[in-house]
């Protein structure tokens, strides 16, 4: 991509698109096509996503992950109901309040975790206070779990069927919001099925953007009758592209020979050699697990400010009771090379 | 773009997207980025609107010309307010609900005409009879107007000024729906100040992706306080893309050398060739005047059906009382050439 | 009730309320009771309903038309979905919005009728239209009728059965505003259930304030399913009085001894009554039959005029092109005496 | 009201209305008068209001609480906003989601406190959190307090004054929920002004029903500015009775002779009494202060076992972590006696 070293560790999502989505466009740039999703690509893709996930499934690409969840969300709930999710969920803090938007005030309730796994027993005592609310409580219609998780780490397999079956003997149904599927999928080495619907997620959002696209996700819903209407519901929020193939053949180049595992396998492999470097590093504290392409780290106010007058950038997050230093977090992604880490270790 | 003679006449957003945008999208991807339209290319942009439009305003680039309008009205009326609007106009006919949603259920009042352009008196009446209604009504605080019209007409610049004052005056501010904003300039021969604030447009939505892009509009306020907070709007709809300079690249791309005003140009001759030729076919209707790139006909059923057999793409229309055959439109863009024109009259 | 001679005509909702409503309050005023609808007199609301309806039936007491009409609505359409009307609906006209704001920006597709009653093929080609729409178009998912109509006449029961088949054939359920219901069984003599569930309603607003009530309703789900979490949109809405049983009592004492058609029947005499004075009036146009209890009638101006000098109150409708004189509205209730009808007929 | 002991303390809402509240109803009850709030007890309504308060301001009496508190927050947030609440507060927790529905989706944020009395530093932390968020976090635009607290606690006036600083200096408006202002009055002994505007309240919702009305509350903007369209959203939400006359006969009827403070001072001594009474008995432990009309409690579940055998009713809370025994609910009202408290504490 560049010759020069990465110092912008903010996020996934200030990465360039990989040639191969280019490539993609350029080529779905022929000629007349049919609009609103009736082009040949926008078929293709389900059909990938068919096989990629080993069922018949329902796929709706929209531009962006925060449309994607919001748009999943209001599907499974009505504007009356609520959704259960962990306190760290990107739908109940970094949205800008698109899901209530879209669910037209449906309530997101957050439901506390050390880590950003939710616990099955706080997920049932969520529930049960959720019931004993009766009419003054919006009911719990949905649960949203995030992996990976908004802390960089990782439900198991057998904690998502765990919590997937709590919330589907509660009446509810379970979306996933896969901004970083990807990588939970890559990290845990097993199949596309085996981390979504074959745990009981019903609908999935499949994140493109931050993997090499330039605006491309995908609603995924596994449960066919949850569908009805959806594109009615893309289109009246303005979300149904004329020119839809330029979405889709974006997927698709991702999907085409598992490129989006081979950019999440790099981005996590770089993640893992930061927190590797860092935790050999004294004055360094990781909070958290490096599970997948998310490091979280508190460091000494010196040590970051210096980081930032040597051009490097990243978030800051409020600095847990009791901590001294900031926490700060470095994401990798695709582009994300063994000299950008080695340079960073070697600033600190 | 291709050999082959064009045959589908049914939308000027069936087309592909022009060279010069894929190129500029090319030019951006070039390592990181700063994310929600905080890069360079989003700021330039504003910068290039300024001088087209020669003055400061605030601009917003969105993917899709729906949430476009759908976000502009959101701007201009409160949830229990009403926008007045053409009858035939597409945010009351053609987005499936997408204002009403963005509004949180404003209502469209529509105003009949009898060619897509909204008469003076007309909108007095309907201004009259909204206050008569008092709380009973949804108060007007909008006027919705749309350049070149839905039926390929074209408001002149003393139209839309008499019409703009008549809003101004009622309290009301003035939208411009510009999906065909280009073509309307460039038929009118005058620039797109004079098109716009000049006679009065308060925010347009400057349509790219008819002309070239492949997904790319732009909600521009010439009344900076009616911008406020509108960044808000975009962030929680899902239409801030985290790579927001893929966006503005492509409206780049059009404003650069004025190649959005010699697409349009392109697309109204064509259109304008086509009419002729329609014309001197004794069998063809023309029910309205061919300003822009649409063209409605009315022809005999055996002769629609005839085109189609033979591969054509159009729309069909109601067919107003009184008329026998069938109401078509035929659109013509930027890749229209006069080969397709000549084909296709040959063929009737 | 007074000794005055009435000269208010402008509704019938500024009458007071019968001596019956408010001796039910009185008698309801007695120690504590469970709150939020889980009272005596709301059960005994519903199995007298039942009763009068010949049949299992859900009911929900709520204190105005407005609240009632658009919470049915939007218990049977989506957010993105269509209620088709009458062009003179109350829903469309004279509710500021509500039916929007309850359904989250549903559309409410008029349909032109001469009288207030929609004709079968109108209803039909509606229908046709909006399926043609696509997803361009919010689905039509209930048809909501007004009986009696706003122009004070009245669907036979023929009339009713054909149109609600065509909408269910259509797969839309029958929502009935049934404001004034009484009148028009008093009218038809016929019984509850004729008018309503038997000729094909699904939901009917059963209004109470404008016949005898300070402020009840009451929305009658004759199709179990669509009531599903109805109770829950009341309270969201704020219409669910922690002390329902003052609002059940008032509709109770209306059913008893069918005391709700005496007084429609009370109304709808003096409206005949003021109705064949008027037509010996040669001044006087009557361009709807009156079956129920509203009058509408065109006059000379100077007679209005001289009306209202007298004291005389009323509301003013647009005037039909064509015609000259004004267009007034005369509408009777329970309070109406023949004193009161043969003054205003001597005033002309 | 009756001889029997009272043995229902769930609720203030469980109350009969007070004998001067039916006879202002039956007083309203004479021949017709202008409706939609149109009528002269209406007008008089706020001028006594105003009266009360010392000060210009704007009234519209609603039926519920939960419609007043949403109508007022409606006026101060947009769609994309948030308000600021207390964790305990009613609006966050009892209302079924109808701030969410009146707003549009704005977002409550709660911030915690050991006894539903918000600390200005957890006020300020929670704003500066909120402008950290910046757009990722709908913009906290509007405070909402309770005072009476849902912990039956009470803001100190200094107390209040410090918030609605913080709030204001934050670009924030404030809210009351009175739903017990008058317990609050009462308690403070202070004017209504001192408790209201004078401490930087912008809009307060005024309770009725819980203090001895059938169901009438009042939304009070002391900032007139705010109240601009404020009918409007009260009609569209179903809310303006035709008949409001008798809405404001009620309100009017607790003002007179400053029955609502005599009402608040019979609930509070009474709940005085009773934690007087639980003080001395070693098995109850008393959470909160009793300063207004409700006592919590926890008791051994044995003892709430047998109260409830012996026919007593109330509310159980979540017992807190640490805690045995029930956490229970005792409200005391305007009806409640010396001999109803001494029951209950002699059942103990």
């Amino acid at each position: 991509m560049s010759d020069e070293i990465r110092k912008n560790f903010a996020s996934d999502n200030i990465a360039p698109a990989c040639p191969e989505v280019l490539d993609a466009l350029l080529r779905a740039n022929r000629g007349p096509a049919p609009a609103y999703g009736s082009d040949e690509l926008t078929g293709e893709l389900e059909r990938r996503f068919a096989i990629l996930f080993e069922r018949g499934l329902i796929s709706f690409p929209v531009a962006t992950g925060t449309a994607a969840n919001s748009l999943a969300l209001s599907a499974l709930v009505p504007p009356y109901g609520a959704v259960l999710c962990d306190q760290s969920a990107h739908i109940a803090n970094d949205e800008g309040g698109a899901p209530e938007f879209f669910t037209h005030g449906a309530k997101l309730i957050p439901i506390p975790s050390p880590d950003g796994r939710m616990k099955p027993d706080a997920l049932r005592a969520a529930i049960e206070l959720n019931r004993l609310g009766g009419l003054q409580s919006p009911p719990a219609r949905a649960l949203s779990l995030t992996q990976s998780t908004e802390w960089g780490t990782l439900y198991t397999l057998d904690d998502l069927r765990e919590l997937t079956t709590i919330a589907h003997d509660g009446g509810m149904t379970v979306h996933m919001d896969g901004a970083r599927f990807a990588n939970a999928v890559a990290a845990l080495g097993c199949t596309a099925a085996q981390a979504s619907w074959e745990v009981g997620i019903d609908v999935l959002t499949f994140g493109g953007t931050k993997n090499g696209a330039i605006a491309a996700e995908a609603v995924l819903f596994f449960t066919p009758s949850l569908a009805e209407d959806f594109l009615r519901r893309v289109k009246r929020s303005g979300h149904l592209w004329s020119k839809q193939r330029f979405m889709s053949a974006q997927l698709l180049a991702l999907l085409e020979n598992d490129l989006w595992l081979d950019h999440a396998r790099q981005a996590n492999a770089m993640a893992e050699r930061l927190a590797h470097g860092l935790h050999r590093y004294t004055a360094a504290t990781l909070p958290y697990e490096t599970q997948a392409n998310e490091v979280f780290v508190v460091l000494p106010k010196a040590v970051t400010q210096a980081l930032e007058d040597a051009g490097y950038r990243f978030y800051r997050w409020p600095t847990p009771p009791g901590v001294t230093g900031d926490l700060i977090r470095l994401v990798t992604d695709f582009t994300t090379t063994t000299h950008d880490i080695d340079a960073l270790l070697a600033a600190l």
